[in-house]
């Protein structure tokens, strides 16, 4: 429990460290085996990537070094609960402990608003904001029939 | 109307020449302006990195040319419903119109099975599958006090 308070302190100074170098203020750190094996801080705004929230570099940095998608031997500690995008990351690596400290509602009230994306989630695309239109005879379902055909396919 | 289903059968073909290169049968299309400014496919296995889905890619090469985090005036084209995860870029990137092929049915019956992250999500943290637990005297709430008193943030 000790180091589960360390990892998640280190990925709060990568949050604060993250402001005064005109990054978002969040930070997360991946670890395995009781180590450190990747972390990263907020770097939406300078690196010009709406991705680069905290927990996807630190994932993508983790997966580079472990040379796999695959994290679930993995923890991940993050300054503050993980958005939606972050979560759907979380969950596709694998990762199966998630370690924060502030929550959505600290976030929501530093002007950080993950509502929206909850809110909007749950909907049907069609009722959503943000407008999603489904052309169900485009031809997307032939490239799973081409998938589910092809032999030589790396599932995963 | 002509050139959103050609921007999406693009999307569609790269998912297609996905499936042959080692990626997963998936495709995105970003526009503005009626022009495509970004395409990527699936490279989840390829490139070891379990964010890296056809939309993730593209809004990101999107941002990168663009120069900004920010894309509410381009259009993404997906072969298949984005995930949740994708979901949540695409609302983070300012993207308002999402046109899609197949949808997580399609997807869910060629084993890519976004249902369980759509299960979780609406769940409290504290009753997933995944382990969230929240140390909420680790000191979180300090960064975001830190941020609203920094002068030189850049707020986003």
């Amino acid at each position: 429990m000790k180091d589960e308070l360390s990892f998640l302190q280190q990925a709060i100074a990568l949050a604060k460290r993250s402001i005064m170098n005109g990054g978002g203020p969040f930070g997360a750190v991946v670890a395995r085996n009781g180590k450190i094996i990747a972390e990263a801080n907020n770097v939406v705004v300078s690196s010009h990537d709406p991705t680069a929230h905290a927990e996807i570099l630190a994932i993508r940095k983790a997966s580079a070094s472990l040379k796999s998608h695959d994290l679930s031997d993995c923890v991940i500690y993050a300054s503050c609960e993980p958005c939606p995008m972050c979560l759907g990351a979380i969950y596709w690596s694998g990762i199966k402990r998630v370690v924060y400290a502030a929550d959505r509602k600290n976030a929501a009230a530093a002007g950080f608003n993950d509502g929206l994306i909850y809110d909007e989630i749950i909907l049907n695309p069609s009722e959503r904001k943000v407008v999603f239109i489904q052309f169900s005879d485009a031809g997307g379902e032939e490239v799973f029939k081409e998938w589910d055909e092809y032999e030589g396919k790396i599932p995963y």
